[in-house]
């Protein structure tokens, strides 16, 4: 219940931001069009997740609150200041976020564990962020550098909104580490894993993961 | 041409207005989810009319263009300060332009004219707007009189902005009043339709459209 409360918040807030990212920072109509789809598909996002959260009986409300603070407070971090950064957020912010609940549902039931994956599956119209971020850097390769750092302040930010979910949420965080959530090893692959799809992401944006 | 680029802007403007009233003014999580709800419908309007541009071989960036400073102005002068101000923006400020749009598709060309009427048939979404205003008036009557006040501002400013449409697009006027646009008889008679339409939501509000 907490991965489908966490993921509905996370997924409403996401739709709101990247609404907001649109109607302030895009450049151009189209432009903004083109990040109002992908807020859009976030919307549909949630709109599964709500109706899953009543479909067993539990008010979306009540599953959501305890995760309002953690996802409110990795935004306000992490408000973008220019068109790419906006972009950067909602390829890189979106993905690391859908690495976090695909790890978590893994270990949950298999009803729960496929809407988890139909949810975030759909990734395809961030495509175009990949090309104008590309397009950007090649226009003006001191874009990198900075981008670069952005992402890296982005995952810094979620790990530590993850840790303070944690901390008040050790169910949420066990379903991350798994049965054998005392296991270093595992909690060490798990990691490797997130660090692994972080860093195709920057290559796919054309930044390197360091910086 | 000009009927679907005002029509594309409306609602993709509609779509990321209704998304920050959502994430400003909701008192409740569920709130925030409902009038969302009535955002990405919005979006997905302008996914239809984006496309149909699209088809057409038109650049939706240059047929939105045009209309941006009145839809943008119209916004700016209507921008909700609580929940129940956004609530029956939602609801009037929204049906006012559909009404506008339904009248001008009237003369527009067959598959035009169909087009608009689904785009702008799914209204049923803001029926959860119905009943929040009306429970909202219901609990404080000194309600009423405010928002009627409300309503009519949105009316106002409509009127304004669409004499200024009007004057830049002469076509689209044209298109309002039909072939016999000299004819202050079908004047009439289309401002008679709007008026009625507009005193049906103030009715379904629970609102008297004098205030």
């Amino acid at each position: 219940m907490d991965l489908l409360g966490v993921l509905a918040y996370a997924e409403l807030t996401a739709f709101l931001k990247l609404a907001e990212d649109a109607g302030l920072l895009a450049p151009t109509l189209n432009d903004r069009a083109e990040l109002s789809d992908v807020a859009a598909t976030e919307y549909g996002h949630f709109r599964v997740l709500r109706d899953k959260l009543s479909s067993l009986g539990v008010d979306p409300e009540e599953a959501m609150a305890p995760f309002v603070d953690a996802i409110d407070a990795w935004h306000a971090q992490t408000r973008p200041r220019d068109w790419h950064e906006a972009l950067v957020k909602a390829y890189v912010g979106t993905g690391i976020a859908g690495d976090f609940y695909r790890e978590a549902a893994r270990h949950a039931e298999e009803s729960i564990r496929l809407l988890v994956d139909e949810v975030l599956a759909d990734e395809s119209r961030s495509e175009f962020v990949v090309e104008r971020v590309r397009a950007a850097i090649e226009a003006d390769p001191r874009l990198s550098g900075r981008l670069a750092l952005w992402a890296r302040r982005m995952v810094g930010e979620a790990l530590s909104q993850g840790q303070r979910l944690a901390a008040i949420r050790p169910e949420l965080a066990a379903m991350l580490a798994g049965e054998g959530g005392e296991d270093l090893a595992e909690i060490g692959r798990l990691f490797a894993r997130l660090t692994e799809q972080h860093g195709k992401r920057m290559a796919a944006l054309g930044l390197t993961p360091g910086g």
